[in-house]
């Protein structure tokens, strides 16, 4: 068993590798002048299962690339199985024809992989469900809610409400409802008529509560915010907010300081810029969770 | 038949249209918030052979993954053929294990464009032609040395003599001699001991010569800069350089402008940034030659 970590998210590959109770692999992992990657293996793979840990989170074509290198190099070392760790896997968001002539990226990138030589693919919290049947090679896929759930659930917060901000995250939100034993509440979005803004309903009771928002993914932060306004709005006493993925981009960190929320909990599965980690982030990690299923 | 462009190039995409009498077919490049790459394509394309435009230069990563989406969106919109036209291929330097645990990079993104859905690729230059070999679908294989020949056998210097910088690229030379009726001469570099700094050998007579050095690639433009140097003081007259693909990273422009070099002449296979095309640096056209190819 040996486990190397792409560029990424080195802290976490070094957090799952302690775990176990190994080292991280050696590799030498540069761009040359003109941006190509460069990578060589300084330890031999032959014949081992070899785990790779790479989310493709921003620059995710950096980031994708690199990965697939990676695997290239440890096919080629003649490793015996390449296991493909990524925390996060981007372009997950783009899962489905929207609208004619337009390309299923989240697919691509699973045939790019599987390409490259990858075995098998352990993943975190995908966007949709059906990314794991766009692989022909297994897919286990872990789910950050448990990590979550054990974190609100030791801060014994004052009857908690799980809110979902929208009806596609149902499903996690009710999962997380069931750890802590609360009742469910779902940001119901509504466009009146074409081209008036949207009316936020909140179906089920947030008043006097503490609420918990839950997603995915935070990336531009415009839901949650929109949706922790209509929590307080609505007489919710705390916001909490927490997802698995804390893409933030663009405007999201200005949108969570400015929003009610007391305190967004998010995963190590994307590496936090440091400015962004002293705001009002909790981060748990996901390293034993990783660690376990390795 | 349709062409589309990604975004390297888009004036020798424009350009290679003209020529054929079309436009180029419309769609949507944009970039989210985060940096996933997201493209919808305007037109029609069912039943249609489409050709995209797109080298592979820097961010190099960002332009490969362009390409792959575009491609998965042209075969998801029922293109009959998918035509990769890439004036320059990315990655072609890595084309062989140097040492043991290398990755083959050029064959990865062989791999890759085959996987993404592409019937046929059309290239300039390939900096290995065993490139050729790394891919199952047919590989049009172009070469810029006629529309550097002309160039310079409009220029009629004075006793030309063609120079390569390197064994590798004799070839090339060869070819560019014969166009000019000039013969060849060829540097060694030679290294009498390990860590010993290089000696520049020159092959054939150059003095009181216009010298013309031809490579491939111009990258960071070391090999150049010591190839005219040496040439300087081997008793050449004037010294000019050309080559198909000006990468031009690093202290490419530095190195070219400090070296005794009259002229480079390049093609417009990588865009200049604008502050360097006002150097000495002529820019040919490849737009007819592909443009005849497809
Ligand atoms: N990287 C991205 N950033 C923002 N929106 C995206 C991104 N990728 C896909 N989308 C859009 O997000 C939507 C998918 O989200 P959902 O409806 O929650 O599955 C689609 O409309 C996509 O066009
Ligand atoms: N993008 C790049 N920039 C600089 N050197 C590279 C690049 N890609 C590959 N190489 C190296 O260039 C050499 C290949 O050049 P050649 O020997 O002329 O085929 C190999 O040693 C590669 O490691």
């Amino acid at each position: 068993l040996k486990i190397f970590s792409c560029s990424s998210n080195p802290k976490l590959a070094k957090d799952i590798a302690r775990y176990i109770g190994l080292e991280l692999g050696n590799a030498q992992m540069s761009k040359f002048s003109d941006g190509e990657i460069h990578i060589r293996l300084d330890d031999s793979v032959r014949g081992s299962d070899v785990y790779v840990i790479q989310s493709t989170s921003a620059p995710v074509n950096d980031h994708l690339i690199e990965l697939l290198v990676m695997v290239d190099a440890l096919k080629r070392a003649s490793a015996k199985t390449i296991n493909v760790v990524m925390p996060y896997y981007g372009y997950a968001r783009q899962d489905r024809k929207a609208r004619s002539r337009d390309p299923i990226t989240a697919k691509l990138v699973a045939n790019l992989i599987e390409t490259a030589g990858a075995h098998r693919v352990i993943a975190m919290d995908l966007h949709a469900m059906q990314i794991q049947g766009f692989f022909d090679i297994p897919v286990d896929h872990l789910l950050g809610v448990p990590i979550l759930g054990d974190y609100f659930h030791e801060k014994e917060l004052p009857s908690p409400v799980v809110v979902s901000p929208d009806h596609g995250g149902v499903v996690r939100a009710r999962r997380l409802a069931d750890t802590l034993q609360a009742p469910l509440a779902i940001i119901d979005k509504r466009r009146p008529e074409p081209g008036v803004v949207e009316v936020m309903n909140i179906i089920g009771d947030v008043s006097g509560r503490t609420a918990i928002l839950i997603d995915d993914i935070i990336d531009t932060a415009g839901t949650i915010a929109l949706a922790a306004n209509a929590l307080k709005e609505a007489g919710a006493k705390d916001i909490y907010a927490c997802c698995t993925h804390p893409v933030l981009s663009g405007p999201a960190i200005e949108r969570l300081e400015a929003s009610p929320i007391v305190e967004i909990v998010v995963t190590d599965t994307i590496p936090l810029a440091e400015p962004i980690a002293t705001s009002k982030m909790k981060v748990l990690s996901v390293a034993p969770l990783i660690a376990e299923a390795i």
